[in-house]
């Protein structure tokens, strides 16, 4: 199914920098074949898409949308002149499925030429991929839009490319969720993992149990006709719709409305009993209540796939429950987990007389379910491939989630296929479908929710999509910052919310200052934010702080640290770099004395006062360290000592921020003040 | 009607710099009266607001839209405690009318002290005004955000504050528009005047004339249920829409379909003929065809008001047209001009018949026309004065062309009641209802569009809403710069587009350097740009060049001449402006090594390559200028010389766009050569 792929372009874009003269390919996912040649195709206002072949109002929509898209792009108002041969010409053998189908062909090949382009695929399906890339290709030039002449043959590694989007912690409104599904499209990937139920709100209109958002939810939830329409829009850009109901555990706002599913007595309220109440697997009624509430679910959600969550189920409610302890004995059951296996059994009959396929956590992985259910790995691949080895189908998750604030290439060196899953057989290999990016909700709003999924979202896209080998980091930051600019044309706001939420913490006062420190900070890492929080998380707390602002990786520190990378590589001797180097160092130095004064002026930027004297320390540090290297002898011991103290102290999270050009700054110090040539 | 305004605040506030540390009222209109109080009123999450007395579904969709937005400003999810008294009370004596009124109550009373506010008013539109003024006296402050204690009484000084957008040379989408009703809501603005047919485009549907919009429009046009919703959109926010239908000139857009209402023999096409048409007025089938026409649109807008245009007749087709001539001969009258008042006057019958007023430009005043008409003035307060003394009354848009790219200062000083207009007699003056801003769209789309309206249409809201004596210019700026992040809000694009359009110019370059330059640009002012397009403008082409991009008004330049006044006001010793100057100039100097590769990229920069330059050496002027002044001794003659003939072709429009540091370089450089204590 998955042929050996052909890989052109990408060793030559391996070492391109980030502003180059060449025309480059600035594509992501990377195909599976490009062949570059010579020329390009003109972008003019004369600009027109012919289709032959298969026809139908999905793919006319798209090629309508990929108009407007290159239209916005460009700033063209195209005006096709009538009679004249389509600039792209489009064919398709066949039509798409009416419900997306898992593995259903993605392939297509484009070829551009300096007098025009052809897009041809088995499915409509590969026509929409194949508009992406040839959008991703279009670029301006020294004489005007164009399109370089390319050969591109293509089609996916994985044929599921996921991402997780919760909704339950912080409820994300349907526009916000269509402009990342139009994101996904742009990147190729073809699944959207609603979770949309958990602890803190239900949110999905049962007209069965209208409690389930009447009592389990803020008031905000989403109509069965607003899933609806949003299911169509997704499958208009060739993104299935997978729900989640998370199940027995993480289901506290079931109980509000339902306490009679809870295995504790209750009564329930939506908001903080301080319990971890979890589902009653032993009472008859629980399933009674599934069988109505799936075939609900089951009618509305038309993927093949039904997520029923299954994971950390924590048994405290059942190790108090002496009916349910008992139940487990009569069952000859050792313990909570033989419990949830039996839940999930009993879950899944009722899943698959829906004529749907159960998809679970870890956690539900048990010999007793049978092969045909799906296995989602938030532990890692040791995990996928021992379901593999099993016979169950895989998708990873571990490594790929986004709220934990890791740099795009940490989620870029993650492989489903690596480690343990690197040793499985062909045949088990088979059964790793791919992955899912994981956007949980805990510390996002609408606001910022763009920024968190992108542009990294990008990069576990390509993972997913292209040949293994496809893996340069310096390639792929290059490549992401071109789809990001790319991005934001959709709508998307992961660039352009920042501003506003900078200017919401400085009131009228200039932000310049305020964004060159925001500029080289990066949220703590992990769960340390959780950690730091004290206490259960105030899932009402406003999220304005500048940890809500900034982006999880800082770029300007990033090329800072690259910067001195080639500085100390040069022997101290790149003067060009060195002059770079003194101009941020300046920047910075100079920076608390112009931020200072709003600072104290703002209740949100008062806790970010320590971190914006580190930055200016650092600067001047850095440009201390510079001088002793231009004179050619080492720095005192004494200054060194000191300098250490005050990096140790500014590499220390503050705010829950980390100041990420501490270590750069260290590498100076320490060059300076060692002996050399 | 109009009580004589209190004036409080204003005077404090005149002097404030832009960054101040103190509280202030960043208000704009400024109210009639302000008193502030002691204390401020904490926006927390329990806000509230509480509605008692009149109680309608467009006050309560207000109060809701009020509610988002105060939520979106200060990134609070409000939850207000159930039982607590409400933060926020409001009281309206009456409702509204159901088609807004001309001069229909506005005014309003707020108080706020630190435990609540009171909104009341005497119709749910003044409660819209009030919650516009609460909305702009939220701010940040060192212990979260609050409103200041305050007690401010409002009304307008005019009762018509209108824009005017013209959707025919460039179509401006509903949803672009929307978005502008918002801004004009959040000023205080009541009349969105919607300037529909013109040469370029006829932009209504009409259901008795299809041709209208199928041959006359490029098939961009509002159907009658969109401008119904619009105009109930514009409604809920307290603004009339006015149509303007433009005739009898202005008309090519109706021949295309209509060609036997033009003077001349046609056959026309919309797209260049290169011809003026302009309708015959000397058939009896024209006003047929007026009389069905004006009667469709007259139900189709509610208003009381109808714009039939009349400006600019180009008479030439009259000229030509022997039976033209003969009827004007025939009926005794003396020239075009008279030819032109017959078709007003027959059609004011037409207007009236269906309950409408008639508006029209300067050109349609002539004494056979009854007393309720109403003339717009593009032409000066002279000519609304002479209007008013025959008894007309009449609209002032003369010097607030929003398209001519003035600074905002210069429309501020335009007042309606000025020069001619100061000499009426009260009597006279009641007849001045206000004015409109003008947003012609020869040279917008609806991405920069936002940018050309905002935030200068504030300036002329504030000068029709607020007493005459609100004219202080740096409390202007400072209170404009405020509203401007306000209107941010609300999803207008005026600042955000700007670096979509950068990076669509830089391709995927860093835009750092060439935002530098951009910000100390401004397009070329009233019609250069006219002038400089040599031909035709084609209304086809993309609206993608820096000029595009660009704010009309450059507030960094204006903050760096201020430094320089400042600098050679302190006798060249105030040594934080100094700094300032050089840093700024150092940046200038520097910028084209950094910019220059990227402008040799790009088709859409090129033409940018010698202003870059021109900045650059303005920089390194202005810096050997400020070393000269350092050193205490004059500049040599021939250093100066040079130097000035370098500024001359610096201030020469390059590229449709003025450099805006040029006059305060200049200063420092004769400052420097002069003979100095």
């Amino acid at each position: 199914m998955r042929t050996s792929p052909i890989v052109g372009i990408f060793l030559l874009l391996a070492s391109l920098a980030t502003a180059q003269p060449q025309p480059q390919l600035n594509l992501m996912p990377m195909p599976a074949s490009v062949q570059t040649g010579a020329g390009q195709l003109p972008i003019t206002q004369s600009f027109s898409v012919g289709v032959v072949g298969t026809h139908d109002a999905s793919l006319d929509g798209a090629v309508q949308r990929f108009v407007t898209q290159l239209s916005r792009q460009t700033g063209i108002p195209f005006r096709p002149k009538p009679g004249e041969p389509p600039t792209l010409q489009i064919h398709a053998e066949h039509g798409r499925q009416a419900v997306q189908k898992l593995g259903e062909d993605e392939s297509y090949e484009l070829t551009v030429t300096d007098s025009g382009a052809k897009l041809t695929a088995p499915t409509s399906l590969g026509i929409l991929r194949g508009l992406q890339t040839f959008l991703q290709l279009a670029q301006i030039t020294s004489s005007g839009f164009a399109v370089p002449a390319v050969t591109i043959k293509d089609q996916p590694r994985f044929p599921w490319r996921g991402t997780l989007i919760d909704v339950s912690r912080h409820f994300i409104p349907i526009d916000v969720l269509k402009r990342n599904i139009d994101g996904m499209a742009a990147v190729k990937m073809n699944v959207l993992h609603w979770h949309l139920s958990d602890d803190q709100g239900f949110r999905v209109e049962s007209k069965v149990f209208p409690k389930l958002t009447g009592m389990g939810s803020d008031g905000m939830f989403y109509t069965q006709e607003e899933i609806r329409d949003f299911i169509a829009y997704a499958h208009d850009r060739g993104i299935r719709v997978m729900p989640e109901f998370d199940i027995p555990g993480h289901t506290h706002s079931w109980y509000p409305g339902y306490p009679e599913l809870a295995s504790g007595p209750g009564p329930y309220t939506l908001d903080g009993d301080g319990l971890d109440p979890i589902m009653d697997p032993t009472r008859e009624t629980t399933y009674k209540f599934l069988e109505k509430f799936v075939a609900e679910m089951a009618k509305l959600f038309p993927d093949a796939y039904f997520h029923i969550g299954g994971d950390e189920v924590d048994g405290k409610q059942w190790d108090a429950n002496p009916q349910i302890q008992a139940f487990i004995h009569a069952h000859g059951m050792k313990n909570n987990q033989d419990l949830q296996a039996y839940f999930n059994q009993r879950l899944q009959k009722i899943v698959a007389k829906n004529h749907k396929i159960m998809v679970g956590w870890d956690e539900i992985l048990h010999p007793d379910l049978p092969k045909t259910i799906i296995v989602q790995s938030w532990r890692g691949q040791e995990s996928l491939a021992a379901a593999a080895k099993q016979g169950y189908r895989g998708l990873l998750s571990f490594g790929y989630y986004l709220d934990l604030m890791w740099p795009a290439a940490r989620h870029y060196a993650v492989d489903p296929m690596a480690d343990a899953a690197a040793t499985l057989t062909p045949e088990e290999k088979s059964r790793i479908l791919g992955g899912e990016s994981c956007q949980w909700a805990e510390w996002v709003t609408p606001e910022n929710i763009d920024s968190h999924i992108w542009p990294r979202n990008a990069v576990i896209a390509e993972r997913l999509w292209s040949p293994q080998e496809i893996k340069d980091v310096a390639s792929m930051y290059t490549r992401m910052n071109a789809v990001s600019l790319d991005l934001e044309w959709l709508g998307l706001t992961h660039r352009s919310a920042r501003p506003h939420m900078l200017h919401r913490m400085a009131g009228t006062g200039d932000i310049t200052a305020l964004r060159n420190l925001a500029d080289v900070v990066e949220p703590v890492k992990d769960y340390n934010r959780w950690s730091d929080a004290k206490g259960p998380i105030d899932f009402h707390a406003p999220l304005t702080r500048m940890i809500d602002a900034v982006y999880p990786e800082s770029d300007p520190a990033r090329h800072f640290g690259d910067l001195v990378q080639t500085f100390v590589q040069s022997g101290y001797k790149d003067q060009a770099a060195e002059a770079q180097i003194r101009m941020w160092l300046t920047t910075w130095r100079d920076n608390d004395a112009r931020l200072h004064p709003l600072l104290d002026q703002t209740f949100l930027l008062q806790e970010d006062e320590p971190m914006s004297q580190d930055l200016s320390a650092l600067g001047a540090a850095g440009l201390q360290a510079l001088d002793y290297l231009d004179k050619g002898q080492p720095a005192p011991d004494s200054w060194k000592t000191q300098q250490l103290a005050l990096i140790d102290q500014a590499k220390k999270p503050m705010a829950d921020l980390l100041l990420m050009v501490a270590a750069p700054v260290q590498q100076l110090v320490e060059a300076s003040a060692a002996e050399h040539k």
